[in-house]
C-alpha cells in the first residue's frame, strides 16, 4: 500500500454550514490542505437519508447548499476531492460485501447509535437503513483507504467498527487489503447555539450560518446569551455559560485580548454590548472573506453540481479500484 | 405503466443443478419461453455469499456452471435475460433506498427467515446481509417491474414484503412508480432425493444432476430407495414415498403408463429392477437432449461468461430505469 496520508471528512446534507461545523471541523480541513495528503470529503445524502427518508426536499436542498459552504470556507475543490456519497455506487456494493461479515448483535452493540435510535423515538422500528449505518461508514472509509480520519469522540464506535472489518478482511485475504484507518481526535469542543444551548443547530435555530450576511451576523450576536445576573456594566459577569466568550475563545486569533476582556468582565465594568460588538467584528473578519469567495448565487448551483460531478469521478475511480482488489481478495467471482 | 408480463426468476449459485430444480422450475421457465412475457432470470450471487462469504469458492465455480446447466435445461438466452446480480449495482442502490423504509421488527416476522437463521445456526450472531437479504429480494423483484413471480410457498413471504414495499413507494410518490408482483405458486411438490429423503440437494449427495452422464444416472437411479419391505419380486409393493415413482410421476409424460405400473407393483409380481429400469429411459429421454445442448465442456467458461455478460448488460439498463423512477418519484437528490 501506498505510504501516503489519505484523510477521509464529510457531512451529512441536512442544512447549511454554521458557525458549529466552522469551528469543529472546518478550520482543520482547510489548515490540513497545506499537507502532503490525499482528502476526500463527502456528501452523505445516502446515510441523510437513513434517518429522512420522508424528508428529500431538504436534503436535496442542502446538497448544493453544502459545496457553496465548502468552497466559501475554503476548502478547494483542486486539494481535496468533493464527492456525494449516493453517486459512488461502489460503496454501497463494498457495503454489501461488510454485511455479510457484521452481525446485528455487533450493531447494537454501538453506544452512539443506540442513542441515536433514542433520539429519534426508533426503538421499536428500527430502519434496516439507519441499524446498518455503521457498515456504510465503514465501506466509506475502507473503501478510500482513508489512513486518518478526524472524528469527535462520538464517532469513535464507527471508526473501531471499520477498523475491525479492514482487519478481518485482511485476515480472510491472508494480505493487508485495506488500510486500518487511524482517528484524528478533533480537539475543539462543540459551539453552544446562541440561546445558550450546549449546541448550535439548524433545527433549534440558534445558529449562525457560514451564509449569513452581515446584519444577519449583527442581529443574532447582539441577542446571545451572557449572563442573566449581569444585570448593570458595574456588575461581576460570569465568563463560562457566557456565549459571547464561547465565540469568541473559538474564533478570536487575538488570545491575549480575550483574556484581558474576560478578566475585566469579571471583574465588572465592561457591558455586555462592548463585547458582542467586539465579537460581531471577530465574526466579520471571519465570514466577510467566505462571502467573497462564495460562488456567486445566481450560477451556484450550477457551479456547485460541476465540483461534485468532477469530484465524484475521481471518488469513483478510486472506490472501484478498493471494491475490485476485495473482490480479488475474498474470491468474490467478477464478470 | 407498460401492459406486459414480466417474470423474474433465479437461483442462488450454490452447486449444479439437479432433477429437483427441474421438477421444481425448470420446466416451467423453459415452457414460459413461448408466451410473450419479458424474462429475466438471476443467479442470485449477491444473495449465496450472505451465507457462503467463508466459501466464495464454491460459489465462484457454480456461477458459470449454472449458466451451462440452464442452456442444456433449454432456457434460450435470446428469449430469457440471464444476468449476474452482483454485476448490477443498480439492484443494490435500490436495495439501499428500501432499507430506509424497511424496519428490522418487520424483517424479524418473515417466518421463512426465522427458520433459515436456525438452520444456519445464525441465532445469535445474524450477519446483516443475511437479515436484510428479504430487502434485497424485493429490490429484484421491484428492480425489474416483474409482474409475475413463480415461487413455492416457503417464499410467499419475500413476495409479501416486496409487494409491501412497491405500495408503500407508491404512496410516498402519489403515483404508480412500482408493480405489485403477482405470486405464481408453482405447483410441483418437493423432488425427494434418490435415499429417500424429503429433499433432493447436493449437500445431502442424493440428487440426479442435469450434467450426470447416463452411466452415473444409471448408477443412481439403480440404488434409488424404493419400498423396503418389497423384499421378492412377487411381494406387494408400496407407491408411496418410493423414489422411483416420484421421480416417474414427475418425469414421465405417459401417465397412462405410470398408473398401470403403480397398480402392477401394488399388487406384486413387479420388481424393482424393471420399474428402475423403466426411469432409467424416462430420465435418459430428458437429460440425452441436455447433454447436447450443453456448452462444449472446452470452451464452456467463456460461452457462459459472455452469455452473462451479455444479459447483465440488458439488465442493468432495465434496472437503472427503475432506479432512475424511484429516486426522482421520491425527489432525492441525483447528480
Amino acid at each position: 500500500m501506498p505510504n501516503t496520508i489519505t484523510m477521509l471528512t464529510g457531512d451529512r446534507p441536512t442544512g447549511p454550514l454554521h458557525l458549529g461545523h466552522h469551528a469543529g471541523s472546518l478550520i482543520e480541513r482547510v489548515r490540513m490542505q497545506a499537507r502532503d495528503a490525499e482528502r476526500f470529503i463527502m456528501i452523505a445524502d445516502a446515510q441523510a437519508y437513513t434517518d429522512n427518508i420522508g424528508d428529500t426536499a431538504k436534503v436535496a436542498e442542502a446538497i448544493p447548499t453544502l459545496v457553496a459552504d465548502y468552497i466559501a470556507a475554503g476548502i478547494d475543490p483542486l486539494r481535496s476531492t468533493i464527492f456525494l456519497q449516493s453517486a459512488v455506487p461502489e460503496l454501497v456494493e463494498l457495503m454489501q460485501i461488510f454485511m455479510n461479515i457484521t452481525t446485528l448483535a455487533r450493531l447494537e452493540r454501538n453506544p452512539t447509535v443506540r442513542d441515536e435510535i433514542k433520539q429519534r423515538g426508533f426503538e421499536k422500528s428500527i430502519p434496516a437503513g439507519f441499524a446498518c449505518y455503521p457498515i456504510a461508514q465503514a465501506a466509506d472509509i475502507l473503501g478510500f483507504r482513508a489512513t486518518h480520519v478526524p472524528v469527535g469522540t462520538d464517532q469513535l464506535p464507527m471508526i473501531e467498527l471499520a477498523s475491525e472489518t479492514a482487519a478481518r478482511i485482511n485476515r480472510m485475504a491472508g494480505r493487508d487489503v485495506l488500510a486500518i484507518p487511524q482517528v484524528v481526535l478533533t480537539s475543539t469542543g462543540r459551539l453552544p447555539g446562541i440561546d445558550g444551548k450546549a449546541k448550535a443547530s439548524k433545527s433549534l435555530n440558534n445558529a449562525i450560518f457560514l451564509s449569513d450576511d452581515a446584519a444577519e451576523v449583527k442581529r443574532k450576536t447582539m441577542m446571545m446569551f451572557t449572563d442573566p445576573d449581569h444585570i448593570r456594566v458595574s456588575d461581576p459577569g460570569k465568563v463560562e455559560g457566557n456565549v459571547v466568550f464561547s465565540y469568541l475563545d473559538a474564533f478570536d486569533p487575538d488570545k491575549e485580548k480575550v483574556e484581558d476582556l474576560k478578566t475585566r468582565y469579571r471583574k465588572g465594568g465592561l457591558g455586555d454590548v462592548v463585547i458582542k460588538k467586539e465579537l460581531v467584528a471577530v465574526l466579520e473578519a471571519l465570514l466577510a472573506p467566505m462571502r467573497d469567495r462564495r460562488p456567486d448565487p445566481q450560477a451556484s448551483r450550477d457551479v456547485c453540481v460541476d465540483i461534485l460531478r468532477e469530484g465524484t469521478l475521481a471518488a469513483r475511480t478510486r472506490v472501484a479500484d478498493v471494491l475490485a482488489d476485495v473482490r480479488k481478495a475474498l474470491g468474490i467471482f467478477v464478470l
